[in-house]
């Protein structure tokens, strides 16, 4: 750790980050962090690092620039570094996006840590692993965190963030509220599980994808179809609990239980269910009665309608003039 | 069955739609009917079916007319009829939704197929009985097909139409031509499987969620927003099998395969893995190819792109503004 480094400023007046990792989601985060304003080092060991960066940030500045920058934004803010100290000695916060190995992972955090000034925050992309498996080297395993982004890092807006069992909370904290800051949308978890939240959930359905394409039951285009032009129109409006609340029409998620509680014994996905019992009816219905937040089933209705139409409408895909 | 009936017109110009049911599902494809410019008469046990069918149209009425109604679609070409073979007696096609209920199903479809002219198409909008369940009971089982909509009918296009094992494979063919015609989005299964294709996969991923909430690992609220701010956004853009191959960069599926195989070993979800044998991959690889038709990764990257920036401005939820 440096000795002479400045002091740790605030979550939301951080401006300079460093990347490290130049793959599709480093290149997606270097984009997504220079498209908000922040100056940004990167570095990969691999000996194409610097070029492939540039087509990657290339490639998403287009969409970026619809999207607005932030003022002062520029893809040439961007640094490829020659080592892996100069990209993390003046940081104020470092994103890793390395391969998804764990023993990598393990080294590469350890010394990160040891390059990178005390106290600044390091997060890791990690798709699954627990941070606990991964901090086991470093030294001052404190100020690392799992900052888990969605493919691509500048569109989608989600963030898992969870610290493990050696982690300091308020390195949890303040990464959730730097996250916030660079324009991402915050999921802070309490407790470590594998995958996370929307991983599992990505993960379940991608399994059961795999065993119909094995078993014939469904062709990949198939398999895609049937998402685009069906719940996954309704998935960017809703999640699939309130999805599911409207359809227990006027009834709601209380409703829809009682109607299609029994579809859970169904062979309708190789995925065993949890035995719907009182405690966890009661957990479903009464957290989408929070999640709806005083909004009606006609309300939600209503904002699901609006929702899927702009989607039809944005993606040229209004249904045909139809039968007349 | 009727000795008088006329002959059975083509799909494409059918114009004469009885839908049995006045549920959520009944009443979703009721509007949908109605705005494609359709003749409609309903049929529900329940005494106040008119009221509760005409609620239903007119809350999706507004959403319906912001798509664009077909010319002389009209709301007021709803007739709900007193008896079931008074809604059927003219019919050109016939789309039963009754609650999920197996006896009940198949005692229904005996009676519609008795009440309706002869060679006129059955659907039955059940969300995962196979038909060969279902159409035991009825004396010209060969014209049933399942036809499963997704709700809202009136505003999502996916329907998935498949036979039971006595239905006439013309039946299945008149129904996808009929719903294509009506502005739907069909996929014809050419088997029977429990829960078709789209209800396996969300159902994988609600068994999921609901182990998460009964273990206390996410809140309701944690696992709609983990969809609608992540996973959501590129699912209605393009699906699971495609979204995959572009986390794979510029290898992808294979890349992506040979980097997230191993995963499938990871207790990321509680749902069991195929075997990633050569077979399945070597199917994985080859359907995203097929599915991309030509598309370079890059133009894939550049299509998501352009699709989660129109939904994400369409929904009002560009990122904010950002550090600076």
């Amino acid at each position: 750790m440096t000795e002479t480094s400045a002091p740790i400023p605030s979550p939301e007046d951080a401006r300079r980050v460093a990347c490290v990792g130049a793959g599709v989601i480093g290149g997606g985060w270097v984009a997504h962090f220079l498209a908000r304003g922040y100056d940004v080092r990167a570095w990969d060991p691999a000996p194409d690092a610097a070029a492939r960066l540039r087509r990657l940030v290339d490639a998403a500045w287009p969409a970026l620039e619809q999207l607005g920058l932030a003022p002062g934004a520029s893809a040439n803010r961007l640094t490829v570094t020659a080592t892996l100290d100069e990209a993390v000695a003046e940081a104020q916060f470092v994103q890793e996006s390395a391969p998804e190995k764990l023993d990598l992972k393990r080294n590469l955090l350890a010394e990160l840590d040891a390059a990178t000034p005390a106290g600044v925050v390091i997060a890791s992309s990690t798709s699954g692993y627990p941070m606990t498996d991964m901090q086991t080297e470093a030294v001052t395993p404190g100020r690392l965190v799992v900052g888990h982004p969605f493919n691509p890092p500048y569109l989608i807006p989600l963030v898992e963030v969870v610290g493990g069992e050696r982690t300091d909370p308020e390195a949890v904290r303040w990464a959730a509220r730097f996250y916030e800051a660079a324009g991402k949308s915050v999921i802070t978890l309490d407790r470590e599980v594998p995958g996370f939240i929307a991983n599992r959930l990505q993960e379940a359905l991608w399994r059961e994808a795999l065993h119909m394409v094995a078993s014939g039951e469904a062709t990949v285009h198939d398999i895609d179809r049937s998402i685009t032009e069906g719940p996954g129109l309704r998935w960017a409006i809703m999640g699939p609990m309130l999805t599911f609340a409207l359809a227990g029409g006027e009834g709601g998620m209380a409703h829809m239980l009682d109607h299609f509680g029994p579809s859970l014994k169904s062979p309708w996905t190789r995925l065993a269910a949890p035995e719907l019992d009182k405690a966890l009816y009661d957990a479903v219905v009464a957290g989408c009665d929070d999640a709806a937040d005083g909004r009606t089933i006609a309300d939600l209705v209503a904002e699901r309608d609006r929702g899927v139409i702009a989607v039809l409408r944005a993606t040229g895909r209004l249904p045909g003039a139809g039968a007349t």
